[in-house]
């Protein structure tokens, strides 16, 4: 039985992490750390993960694989000094899904180990899943990249290079941190756009689609996303609504088919034939995909939505893991959706 | 003091006109009509409601001015006969939005009153106040379209006419009838896009968006919109994220003050700050717009909400009856939004 | 015009406070104070109020009349300067409600104007009407007594002396500030009891129903309240489900016409004929009350509601003022509840 | 492996019961009925359940053992049927709950086939578990009657024989059947009593109650309860807080011990230290259970959560499956809670 440790399982990644890890049935969750919990039984900070019967520690107790579930620069802290043990890691924080070092001082500042910055690949299996079976750390991506990037890859080099992602998320994408924003009263019955100065999730989503687009076009460097997040009163769920301009030539049937194939040999992702709601992947790993042809238009509306706290984190943290064990990757991710 | 009625207050918007008309100071709210609860008083169907002390009647009573809250079809089917009686109408249903016929037929299917639809002006007081003032019967918007339309309104002649807007609407939008997209367990905890396949409030956007964009330009019947609404788990709001490509040589200084001034005069409009949160028009007449230049993209974001049910159907009737009057527009309906 | 101010604005009472007296036709809401937002425009801190244009302010004006909205102990730090001054007084925290010292300080520990404690009325106009009407300082009474004391009050002599209240309130009651019981993820689709040690509402509820039981009574100290309050996931509104024994020869017609009697003179109290919802008080000053003589058992059932922050809080305390100022009791809180 | 099927999966309770299934490791679901549906792919009507790969079929197919959740009253004429196939019946309905056939036709008229009342044990594992291991018909209790017996059991003998419960539950309790109750609207942000004329939970809870009383007292057909179940805006979860007079002579501590000895063997059962929450039963098969000692009033309060269509339907069903099957009670009803 492999064992797994978790770094910082005091947030909402890092619990849901265990609750999954809890029924997976060929690794064995045996650490978990929280510093401002430090010493106090798991359970008495989820009760729902009492049954663990583990101690929050300060320091990770040696593990065959570690996630990561700090906030970024904790992270990249952290990180060099588990892989220093041997551990494998995937990190569920922001620090090493940016290749570019440039790219990620710009929007998270200094980075504490930069040097690993081209050694992770990016955690996403349905586009990189042999370079993560390789890896011994693992970038997990962020939770709108999911989704965003899942809607758009299988056409990215068949539309203009200019994209508009608007997204829709849970309340639990803001973490479990306090805010005035996450305060039941003021985002309960209410709907709004933020980070329209910039949200941190935007330069992943260049970085994959840009280098999926480079493979067939040469502007690539043009592609250009306008991203709009917004917070809808739910806890969990990310509902991505992508705009493009599709190349002449495809019918609703082609572009149907083309998602398909192309996702051919993902277990997780599902082309629907209706528009698709979050609550039907309520506590899975599925990513589910409504590509829609406007014809009068002639412009594709591309839909997508997971469970932010799974596909989005937790879920996929545990796929790379699969992938990293040589595992098949829907171990331990199985069962339906929640509903309702 | 002015006799009014509500034809048909048994749903949202006719529940909230009479809401609204009881706390206005210059009518009185005399006779309400409602084909399943004729006989019934209100305040059995609406307890909040009781203090108006009004029965539910089969047929509307001798009323100065009326308001239609039936659905399409059977509401062109009552107006004429309101309109013989002499009573001034404004119709909450979309039967009078279209002017063009053709368009109504293929939305809607055949007219009951055809010839009623040159005669009605499209009832957004921000864009046709003086028709509206001196009509006999007034087309009160959609929700969607009254958002959609003050959001880009000011900047229609400025863009390529190649537009999204891509609408969040609360539960109250899909009326107090019975359906399982509806039901509390299903939409609850849940956020997804419908209508794909055209929604009846696109055709209304684009003629009043074309016949703005008409004024200064000669292409405005390439105008076209790719509008995707979306249900989100609240039960009032409307929040249209609208993305459009502005012509060059803005600023974003210039884009408010322009917003600014093309609302100068409207009482109800609110250009803002920072990104609008449908929970501050709760329970109001307001639209908060915030127009946004993406300097990167040379594409403008403008975010606009509004209640729904105010704003988008009952408030907006009362602010064109108020014009109707010759009352000042605010006339009841005043007041600051619920919160929280 | 009379002139009222808010000391500490920044929390649900008073900026709820603020949103009622917005719409009051004889009094003028001219300063308002807040510690950590001291400098900022109003409408910075909450959109919704923007219109009233004022600024916030470290120290109250020079008004004629003030509500002090801050926590308890803080408030009776104040409220001796504020009638230093001559203005009257609406104290909207507990730091009044109780006439005993002892049992101030077994609650609340030390207090800071204990001369003040027997100076104060209890401040539930429906039973204090004449003695808030002469008071320079009225303590404002807690959400959860409001609807429990509303509730028993017209039998509190006719049933044996131990009672059950269980109440339900939404978030709100929580207060403006952060904690993980009211972030968003944890008390969505959630529903759990707390206080179970002693809720600080307890004594007040006792204090009340002890001295209307001592009219007829001599066992009114022996008059005991197992008070159990639950939180529910919605932003506002008190469900208090209150159990006693009645004596006998009651009928469910007499009972009813008691109540009725009882409340004869009270204009936001309603006796209803089924189990009342608290969306039926959505932003109104009403308490619904539903009396149900179980024959079966002898044991009479008696649910209230309230919206906690009208009602509960901000509408009683403008109830008081009207009473103070000799206005009508109803001026400025008409109106029908916000539905749906 | 075993075959089962379940007859009207339609429903929550049904659909519920084949989420369940689909992870369970030693039966098989091989066929669903539902009779509006029938000839639609399961995945059709429950996206969440398409991987089962099932069709609806209007006539139950040959299983080992069914689970009906169809309606009182339909349940009962099929239940036969089944049994005379050799079927063993789990009848997630009310039609066998109940022993006393008076009772049954007056809180639900004529029953279908009452010569099967006295044959079927109430399913309740942590009561009656030798019974129901052996039986051809179970009966699986009601949602609310669940979380109140289990929460009364260990002390009914030990009480005052007047008890009350005010239950708290989530919207799903009511089904999937439309009504203007559980629309989004109406329901959300509101919370109300029900049920105040006779809820028919209420002969359950009784009989059950009563049937443990008269091991060890002579006054048990007097036990008496009183019900009052409450509306809450989520979609699962009961909440059930319970009053009772305990006798004298009890700590808090030895309150405790005694709950925890009488569920010792009972795997879903826990125990807790504070106020239980029902999103800490999210999807499992979990009952919490926090006895209090009030010792001022001498009064006990016991709160119990469930999910309501897990412990309190659907998983409570499999439970008894797992029993007759003689398969570990907890097979395929393992896991953590969705949280958050």
């Amino acid at each position: 039985m492999v064992r797994v440790g978790i770094v910082n399982v005091t947030g909402y990644a890092g619990a849901e992490t265990a609750r999954l890890l809890a029924r997976h049935p060929a690794v064995r969750l045996v650490a978990v750390t929280g510093r401002s919990a430090a010493g106090q039984p798991l359970g008495a900070v989820f009760p729902h993960l009492a049954d663990l019967e583990l101690a929050i520690e300060e320091e990770l107790a040696e593990v065959d694989l570690a996630f990561s579930a700090l906030p970024h620069h904790a992270s990249a802290e952290v990180v060099p000094r588990l892989l220093e043990r041997g551990q494998r890691v995937i990190d569920i924080s922001a620090d090493y899904r940016l290749h570019d070092l440039t790219q990620y001082e710009r929007w998270y500042g200094a980075h504490p180990s930069p040097w690993l910055l081209g050694e992770a690949p990016y955690g996403l299996p349905e586009l990189h899943a042999s370079q993560i079976a390789a890896a011994r750390l693992v970038a997990n991506p962020g939770c709108y990249p999911t989704a965003a990037i899942l809607a758009l890859a299988p056409i990215i080099d068949r539309v203009e290079p200019v994209l508009i992602v608007d997204a829709k998320s849970g309340v639990s994408g803001a973490g479990r941190s306090l805010s005035l924003t996450t305060h039941y009263c003021e985002i309960n019955e209410n709907c709004h756009a933020y980070g329209l100065n910039g949200h941190r999730h935007l330069p992943e989503m260049e970085q994959e689609l840009r280098a999926l687009r480079a493979r067939h076009r040469d502007d690539a460097e043009a592609l250009e996303i306008t991203f709009v997040p917004h917070l809808v009163p739910m806890t969990r769920g990310i509902l991505a609504t992508c705009y493009a301009r599709l190349e002449r030539g495809w019918s609703q049937a082609a572009l149907v088919a083309h998602y398909r194939e192309f996702y051919r040999a993902a277990p997780f992702v599902r082309i629907v034939d209706a528009p698709p709601q979050t609550k039907h992947t309520l506590g899975t790993n599925l990513c589910l995909i409504y590509p829609r042809l406007d014809e009068r238009s002639g412009r594709v509306i591309v839909i997508a939505c997971i469970d932010n706290l799974v596909k989005g984190a937790a879920g996929q943290a545990i796929q790379n893991m699969n992938l990293m064990l040589g595992l098949p990757e829907v171990t331990g991710l199985d069962g339906p959706a929640l509903y309702p």
